[in-house]
């Protein structure tokens, strides 16, 4: 089967001077379109390294995509060290130095020397339009095995040059011939490993695949697809995803661009209900996940920062008392939290979150990573123990109180026997 | 002259699911250290083609440090194919197993068969101990010319392994020779363009060198120095931060790990000052960033995230009628929601954020981007205000706002002669 290999050229990569979108976009794009790829290469502004890469990629690969080196600079070099691992000469493309003039002219600088550079291209190469700046890509078929395309390192001129002229053209060679769909479910509450072994039998179906993720505690499967239209690619994926949600249940919480947030907050829309937050140790993560969706005013009406515990006492009107005996972080208190802060706020739910985020603060009977979750509906008032543990410090402890605390209201939301 | 090669391993990153945020990472470690790095390698969870790349790199380079496929589930393989590679068995560390079975315990979770794998390393690979999570990683010389470290994908727990035994094994091996040290002095209220206009001789250094950097509304510039110890990069790097930091003046908020939230902590903490936030737009946001410091609560108090107008006035006392007059996103409200909070929480400092984060919401008299911020001390209530434009998207909006509400406080905490 035929691949490409995406090798990205430039120092400043190697210095981690700049991260590297670009081979994010073209890996993207390229598993989009339905085009094996097996290999990314970063190499620095040397011709000679270059040249070895691009040895190593002709053994693997059949075509060959560059990013950077384009530049008017005397180090950016990858046309001219393609034209020598090829064995021609470059020559100069007049129709480019005119358009590098007249792109000089309209943005009122003068072109200079160095950038004649850039209208020097391999002997046979195609252009590959820039509409965005001076410095011209290659479409090339050095060999008949091989084929090159070049694009500058600039992402946003990368982006357009791929959209309009190399597309079309791997179309018109054959390169795109069925498209790649995929889906991802998303799930919380479950461990990588214990999904894994819930779902192992999907891992061995070979169209779609099904493959996990995990990442800051949330575990996903992608289903992915590949067939010769969307709606067929669909049509593979559609069964495949209802057993997986099946298999899930209500651990699985959405799909694709859902989040935990986005999915209570159409929950809450839909059952005309209203929400208001009570944080400790959050700090105010919690409201601020929530008010990352657009239009979330509809439902949430804001909430209480009560890090300090006087404020707990003030704001929410948490028993003295009980903060003393049983201190801020305990189920007393996380109930209190919530139902204060949904009464004082008149709202249907109240959801709380106090808890220790390190990495001071713990001791033997509660230990770092100790949160409790309040949860206040119209009928009562309940509260969750989790232990996230010291060990990954606290904006990890911080982030899973905050995604919790939201998925103890989403299910709250779904279960209709709930007490609440 | 002895180099390095990063391998990146995962399918992930061939499809473009994740961005090599490592690949940047440990570039800028390598860089940072002098140790020389040429290439660059992403190869998906394939033990055919991660062989392949091994045998290239070890042609190229003699330190391998491999991310990725160190998880338990069957497409993690980097460790089983590392020993194909050499030709030895793997060997299974019960001290791991214990190690995993100990962390799955402290979250109150169940280890499972798959995980025992994470147990088996290569013969005579020495652990690479994880403290954050249940993957090892390893210190493995499988040839004389061949060194290998390997680290979870996980970002967070690479960075603390690369930390705490990586860098440590490379120096005491003798990788790492020259010193390169470098400062980042940090600056908000100033754009890109014109802190670059004010420093420009400086980019002509040769060492140290002075570079400038712009991200997420913060501008940033790095002195970088070579030198045979950090004693003498120290020295290089000195003078050159001296007058930069004078150049810059009270926009340069501080240097390194410093945030607008643990300087603004360090003023507030010196001064025996407290503070309690007020937000509407952001939402939380400005609360999370403060709350960010580990040992915040001897000076932060909490805050009202007062999103629906109704909490404005029940729990901060906003005048309804002004609310009504001037509208949430003003001057008037910024200033009572700020000393409302204050207070109401009996803290030295207030502030308060109401803005129009969009991407609705907003009118030709008070368009998206626009955000007023109030603060309020011990004698009296300021407000600002700022518009940041619609084009870069609500985050952006409720970024810079809390990050620029941060920055009035800390420059009046700064000015002497303040009204407050």
């Amino acid at each position: 089967m035929k691949s490409a290999e995406i090798i990205c050229v430039g120092t400043e990569l190697l210095l981690g001077d700049i991260l590297n979108t670009n081979a994010q976009f073209l890996a993207q794009e390229l598993a989009r379109l339905g085009i094996a790829h097996y290999y990314q290469s970063v190499v620095g502004d040397n011709p000679e390294r270059i040249q070895r890469v691009v040895r190593t990629a002709c053994d693997r690969a059949q075509l060959l995509i560059f990013t950077g080196g384009l530049g008017p600079t005397p180090d950016d070099l990858t046309h001219a060290t393609l034209a020598d691992c090829f064995g021609v000469p470059l020559v100069e493309h007049p129709e480019i130095l005119e358009d590098i003039a007249r792109k000089f002219v309209g943005r009122g600088r003068t072109m200079t020397p160095n950038n004649r550079k850039q209208a020097l291209l391999p002997e046979g190469a195609q252009v590959l339009t820039n509409p965005r700046g001076s410095a011209p890509g290659i479409i090339w078929q050095p060999r008949s095995d091989v084929t090159i395309l070049t694009f500058p390192g600039v992402p946003a001129e990368l982006k357009v040059m791929w959209q309009e002229v190399a597309i079309p053209y791997l179309k018109a060679q054959g390169w795109v011939t069925s498209t790649v769909y995929s889906r991802l479910l998303k799930f919380w509450g479950i461990s990588e490993s214990v999904l894994a072994e819930k779902v192992q039998p999907f891992f061995d179906l070979q169209n779609p695949t099904v493959a996990p993720y995990a990442n800051l505690g949330e575990v996903k499967l992608r289903i992915t697809a590949l067939a010769d239209s969307e709606t067929a690619a669909q049509d593979l994926i559609t069964p495949v995803e209802q057993q997986l949600r099946e298999v899930g249940g209500l651990d699985c919480y959405g799909a694709d661009e859902d989040s935990l947030a986005s999915v209570v907050g159409e929950l809450l829309q839909t059952k005309g209900a209203t929400l208001a937050v009570a944080e400790s140790c959050t700090g105010g993560g919690l409201g601020a996940m929530l008010t990352q969706i657009s239009g979330s005013s509809s439902y949430f009406w804001g909430g209480v920062i009560s890090y300090d515990n006087s404020v707990k006492v003030r704001l929410l009107g948490v028993n003295p008392q009980d903060l003393a005996d049983q201190g801020a972080v305990s189920h007393t208190v996380a109930q209190q939290m919530a139902a204060g802060v949904r009464d004082r706020l008149n709202t249907t739910w109240g959801l709380s979150i106090t808890g220790i985020a390190g990495p001071t603060g713990g001791s033997a009977e509660k230990p770092v990573g100790l949160v409790y979750i309040g949860l206040a509906g119209a009928n009562g008032v309940q509260s969750y123990e989790h232990r996230f543990g010291a060990s990954q410090g606290r904006e990890w402890v911080r982030h899973l109180s905050a995604c919790t605390a939201l998925d103890h209201l989403r299910r709250s939301l779904l279960d209709e026997s709930s007490q609440f």
